[in-house]
């Protein structure tokens, strides 16, 4: 078993990690850290536990650490879950501190040596670790990438077999997206927010990262190009997103493409069943009813008509941000980098 | 004074007829007509009133009869807000005996010699009033276009002085546009629902036909292509939409164009002061807040940025639907076509 | 292992019905009705599955037969989830035949001789199935009761032990409870709607059955007052509701009667781990985050304070509707009744 | 015209303020107050307006001053959307130097000689302004109630010519009564909250002072117990409420009060052509319907039946709150207190 701890446990996407990790079969989560005002305190009575699914019992008593370095002494991997201006440094630290850093944090997503990873798509990335370590860190950072460019990029991954120069996304993200108090109930109610800051370009340059090659030593981004418009629609969790993309190859063959998709490996514990669930029915996907599909881990397309046009979803919360690192680190360690 | 009725009164486009005719200074609203059950009672006895706006006292008085030609007879337009499977013949049938009718319904919108106008976008294609009276006709029918289609072409009337090939759309679609009972509740509360029964077809053929060219006879469709993608969304009122356009004029040049655009009247009651309203704030437009602007009959456009990419949005039921009727009957009125 | 059919086995409840009783330790899932459009097919290829639980791929194959006393052949034990309209004289026939019905319909809840069971509050009201069975019939209908009186009447339970005279209750109801199409989205989206039809009466009567005495021939009305206000709220699943009793007792007492309450059986493989999950925080319990509770078994009661005041809150299509059922058939069939 | 400013004319209560003063026939908005980082910039370029309502042109150039009572030299008359810990001493100072404030907050409500006024339901306690006058201040404070207070006592106040003893109330709180940000839309979507901070021991109290007598000198709180139960519900603008009184008449005589209520004035700009709406049918009235009704002005009433019992509603930001303040300052201005 790994040691494991989470950096800022008590927010949206940290009580995903919780719930994640409970009775991991690999990992076993010891350590759940916090701002100054929750630590030495037992996790049951300072996370205020906002999701649906059942608050897990068994870690009500970890009691909680502040975020530092020196809370993770016993952690063999973490996973960061830490907003952008306390991650960019302290991740770094953490990693040069010999502990194994798995973020859903944007700080590190673009370095240059950083693997900005969905394992499905492009596992081999992974090789970058390397490249941290042979300049002499002891740990590393591996991040995933933006809620709403994992479910974008999951829904183009079957396309790579053919050509294409151009794609065009228009999201409708779910308000979960932008954490517990993110989003004033005045501001969405009844409304659609068409703008959430830097997220378009998020999606049009994380994508190309994740998609380019890897040559062993850094990677090309991919030669195309992506335009994104991005929007807040009042739906709790799951972002739904309007894709156009210039494939030439007819619908038979594309829905094909989605249809046979399988991942490069079949023994991660939270891996689904179906990488992609791929629908016939003229109205689907839909974010209340496909959302939870693989536990939350499937990414569903439908609506593959000429164009090419179709409609992807995914949940934002779990395969968007802490599933996304959960199952990074399954790949790191399958692949033997801990 | 012009003597008008509204066919199938009772429903959420025929409300809305009604609260836009009441204290017309042009028009007097006196046939409200509706199914048989409801035919012979007051319309304040049989109509289930659903709009935020108060309810008209003035026309409670009005017996509603039958959705007939026999009860038109004192008419000298009406306005349909009839279901197409109804409007077809009937609306054919009404315009052979002399009355004017300017339709909301989808049934005649791509017929070769009936105007499908957006006043402020194409006011000449009401030339074809003569082409059907040529043919011996002694009223006429025009129509408005779809509720999606009117906000979106409106967005685009300001480019037609750039040149553009192409335009991709993905709309979020208020949940009014279905009427009253049209969406369960249980199906759009916390959901997107990817898919609206031919709204992506009308929005692709409408718009040509618009846009399109008419040398007196009839109507050759604009020459570029639109690729629409429709959603449904947890709105109320009001059509939101992402649109990309292929044009490679500076973005400063666009809004330009939509900061000066000016529609060819100015004396039309119900016209806005703005045809379009342009925001340069980043989150703007949004339902919520800018649907009503202009009393609904102001589209509002935002986000103008590199791509060509914007964000356009619209009262559906005002100016996607009854709005435009009364607007198309104001421009026939004041070209005296009647 | 007993045969089971549902009878209405497409529809809102219907659906939950599957849901509860796929892999059920003690029932076997055999046939499913549903109106005559739907006989012959398989139920995956019928039913819209609009549950947000998955799924349930082994009734699939399921073939569809129309809801006839024919089609239960091979059933033991019926669940009921059929409009009273149709249930009123269908399940007097199907018990009539030897075929044991729970009812979620509420055709015959208030029959002298059926009992209206909730399993923790009266399991001695089965004694009227004998009663049944002393007048001839060879199979018998239990029921249970509406969906709010359900929440209700468990809220009340352990407060029994206490005297009190007259109730005040005010609900605040999902849409869910109407069934999937029962509410369009236009009235209650930003809404409330202060009526459901004969809820209010419902509440009134059925607590007091529930709660009377049955003396080994009939079930005496519990001597108290019961005053309902029922609301529609724009929530998915879940009924909430503010309760008033006039009970004398102080509140640390009456917590202490919520916290040790216990049902008169520990075997049922439904029942969930608390019957009551009692909140001490001033804000809970809440739909969203405690429906879910005992895999939606569990009513939860919260702010216990002065007046006697309390808020309890259950799961309308599961402990309210279909899991009410199945936990009246578990009962049952513990008790030999099968 | 008496002059007049907003203290705190930025939030959500403060927008209300300055779109019921635009073009107000007694009053001249002349000053509008809000926090440093706002003052000396044009409240067109500071306030991000949030209500429906079209945004008040000419208002836009007033610059804003820092809420201060140097800021309000000439000022006759103030409305206060002050937050509580602000207003507690700044009201005082204001009222001390010699200007009226008409105050939305709690601050003052209970305070011995301050009025706590609805005018249609106890206008003789601005006679309180006397006893603060007579205690040497220059100025005064009058103030109006919580919103949902304001709702329960219009609603009450046609029984007054019954005897009763005892009150309950269940709310159903509009979002808006929290403020723009107050309610994180996580917390409210698909939910119900059932618990708002100290709302149930505003509506016992202050509805006592309200409904109690006044001698001359003071007031005194009217004998009956008021016990409610407070709850947040997803609509946006609107407080519903279901009230049992121990009314004895019958129905058609309650009925009969309701109808012909009147208030003893109506000559106020503001007030509604209707104090009360009474409703028949059953399932009235409705937020989103009826809010609107009289400007937001008019409390509406349903559902009146035995118990007694009867649903009440009304505008929480207009008559609950800024419009409740206006009205008040009417009433003064037409009792020549400025």
């Amino acid at each position: 078993m790994i040691d494991v701890g989470v950096l800022g446990a008590t927010g949206a996407v940290g009580q995903r990690f919780v719930q994640l990790l409970e009775d991991h079969p690999w990992f076993n989560l010891q350590t759940l850290t916090a701002s100054e005002r929750s630590a030495g305190k037992p996790y049951g009575r300072v996370v205020n536990w906002r999701l649906d699914a059942p608050y897990p019992d068994n870690v009500s008593d970890i009691v909680v650490t502040p975020t530092t370095v020196e809370s993770l002494k016993d952690c063999d991997l973490v996973f960061s879950a830490l907003p952008p201006e306390v991650a960019t440094s302290l991740e770094t630290e953490i990693a040069d501190a010999g502990i194994a850093v798995c973020s859903n944090a944007r700080s590190h997503r673009m370095d240059s040596d950083v693997p900005l990873v969905i394992p499905e798509v492009n596992p081999d990335h992974l090789g970058l670790i390397d490249v941290q370590r042979d300049r002499g860190r002891d740990g590393f950072i591996v991040t995933n990438p933006n809620c709403s460019t994992i479910v974008f990029v999951l829904a183009l991954a079957p396309l790579r077999a053919f050509e294409f120069h151009d794609a065009h996304v228009a999201t409708m993200q779910a308000i979960s997206g932008a954490g517990f108090a993110g989003i004033p109930a005045m501001e969405i109610y009844d409304n659609v927010v068409p703008y959430i800051g830097s997220e378009e370009e998020k999606m049009e340059t994380e994508t190309l990262k994740i998609m380019g090659k890897f040559d062993g030593s850094e990677v090309k981004p991919a030669p195309f190009r992506v335009s994104a418009s991005c929007h807040r629609v009042p739906v709790i969790d799951g972002h739904t997103m309007a894709v156009w993309v210039d494939v030439k190859e007819p619908v038979a063959e594309v829905k094909k493409a989605y249809a046979t998709f399988k991942p490069p490996f079949s023994n991660l514990p939270l891996q689904p069943a179906k990488t992609i669930e791929l629908f016939d029915q003229p109205d689907r996907p839909q974010p209340r009813l496909d959302r939870n599909r693989g536990r939350g881990m499937t990414v569903s397309v439908g609506r593959v008509r000429d164009g090419l046009r179709f409609v992807a979803l995914g949940h934002n919360t779990i395969r968007g941000a802490a599933g996304a690192s959960v199952l990074n680190a399954e790949l790191i360690h399958s692949r033997n980098y801990l």
